[in-house]
């Protein structure tokens, strides 16, 4: 028996979550059985997303009152019983928020530590990151040449999707909550501009300033009121990539954009997508990415939490905008091996 | 000179227009010049999408204080001195509202009121009919089998728009804001199902009930609210088209649907579209509606008020739901020509 810290969900938030609303406790992890394997967890992935699931009679992916929180990590296989799953070796996958567990090796897929860290594979080889992938290049497709705005632009998906949108040629426009994000999207990501929607009075001149021609594709993580901005700075058949709406996962209000009309008015389209749909496709995006992080074009940033005591301020901090790059909570280090 | 009525706009209105907003003025007409004609307005085409435009400081199509309202009309040319514009011939196009008024023929086509009744070319042989025809067939590429939804569908785009998807094999469920409307819809226009929104509780339930397969294309009018419920229903990766905001064109709030959220998460796609892209096509629309409308396959229903002087009560009366089919006003009888 291992003992492990895990975080509960006490009660359904409404509106912000709070640290109320959670539990940590320790339970007693017992050794794995046949086919089963013991991971210890070593990084967390904090993820917006996460909190649309969180909502009472509508819970997805496992989320239950009195049960673990559920997220994407990355951890170490510490013991094993099962032929796929060597002892040692580094998996990540849809699992609990717990320091140690127990899994059957479905659902998980094994990471090369030496291709590049492993924590990487919650953040620019992650899945989520893939998002702006194949958001911009498959469902936007698009081109050299084209203005592309980007919203919650130094997120996790915000600041690949910026990396991805100037690898292909365009120009890239993002949007960010704070002066130092701001100069981290223009100075070391090298994006064309940048505003920090806290300090301007109207977004929707200032993005008008930065693209006086106009966006053709507005890849849109927050929707609300950046994208009310945006619509009247689209240019006439400008693609919207519908990637999230973190303005109302944490109790921000309705997400819907006022002015609706200006999708018929310009001629807008307006497509959802979901990196689920692409997971065939996984292989093609971690050869390019990785690709592109040996080369150096493109930058992984984190911020990171310690310990799992802080999970939680830390997903809490990530709707206050306290992240630059991708939110991580370390757990620990790797185990040695013999 | 001709002594005409003509509808002028005295003060942009905020929230619900009123008879306020508007003042009935007589103007004299001179006689036509050199490649002019003098045009007797028979009929006023009475629309949604033109209060849109009424918006100080964002006023488009010639509106202004002071000046006629514009707006769609068929009227018959009672003195030409313009070669391709005879006497005692139709025309439509977009004008003043007024009783009579000169022209040089620039933006006006001529109608063949041996085709079908001169008024059809404001409703099923209208421009904004064949929104409805180029939205579904072109836009939406809507097949045989498919759950089409279409909000207002008794007015003068949905109640076409559920008209050509019927006959195009599609099951059509509409919504609507009376039972007078609803069995319209059911008893006379023949699709599968329709909902008086005002008499449902929730209209989500109801649309749920009515589609339950769900919904595979949206035609949508309205947004707001209605989308809302729509969003809910509709199928994994459905088209929304995106035609029009009724709900908030004349004060009644926002248009953006609160649960956005929706289109990423079912993978919906909205696109914005205007039969000003598809003049070119309109040969084609005629052809096909009037053939249509020969063989008793599409009905034309009007709402007609009289006069000049109750033009803007039945625009007002648009917005309370009062047309059921297209809303008209007309102003006179054609002259006699010898």
């Amino acid at each position: 028996m291992v003992a492990s810290r895990e975080v509960q969900l006490k009660s359904f938030p409404t509106g912000n979550m709070t640290e109320e609303n959670f539990e940590l406790a320790t339970v007693q992890v017992p050794s794995p059985g046949q086919g089963e394997l013991m991971v210890k967890n070593l990084w967390l992935s904090i993820e917006a997303g996460m909190r649309a699931l969180l909502h009472e009679g509508d819970a997805h992916f496992g989320f239950g009152k009195g049960k673990p929180v559920r997220g994407f990590a990355v951890g170490q296989i510490i013991q094993s019983r099962h032929p796929r799953f060597p002892k040692g070796g580094y998996i990540t996958g849809l699992c609990n928020w717990q320091e140690y567990y127990i899994s059957n090796g479905e659902g998980m897929q094994i990471i090369d530590p030496n291709l590049v860290p492993v924590h990487h594979y919650l953040t620019v080889m992650g899945a989520m990151a893939a998002t702006a992938y194949f958001g911009l290049l498959d469902v936007g497709r698009i081109k050299a040449g084209e203005t592309v705005g980007v919203s919650a632009a130094a997120g996790s998906v915000g600041s690949v999707a910026c990396q991805i949108a100037k690898l292909t040629g365009c120009r890239v426009v993002g949007t960010a909550g704070s002066d130092e994000k701001v100069d981290w999207l223009i100075n070391e990501l090298g994006i064309d501009a940048a505003i920090n929607y806290k300090k301007v009075d109207d977004l929707q001149e200032a993005m008008g300033a930065a693209c006086p021609e106009g966006i053709d594709v507005y890849f849109d993580n927050v929707a609300g009121k950046s994208l009310e901005a945006a619509l009247e700075v689209m240019k006439p058949r400008g693609r919207i990539l519908a990637c999230g709406t973190v303005h109302d996962y944490d109790g921000g209000g309705p997400a819907g954009p006022a002015n609706y009309l200006q999708i018929t008015q310009k001629r807008l389209s307006v497509q959802g997508f979901s990196v689920l749909d692409y997971m065939d496709r996984m292989p093609e995006y971690l050869s390019r990415m990785s690709g592109w992080i040996t080369e150096g074009k493109v930058r992984s940033r984190e911020t990171v939490y310690e310990g799992i005591e802080n999970a939680v301020a830390a997903w809490i901090g990530l709707f206050q905008g306290k992240n630059i790059g991708k939110m991580l909570v370390k757990l620990g280090d790797p185990d040695k091996v013999e």
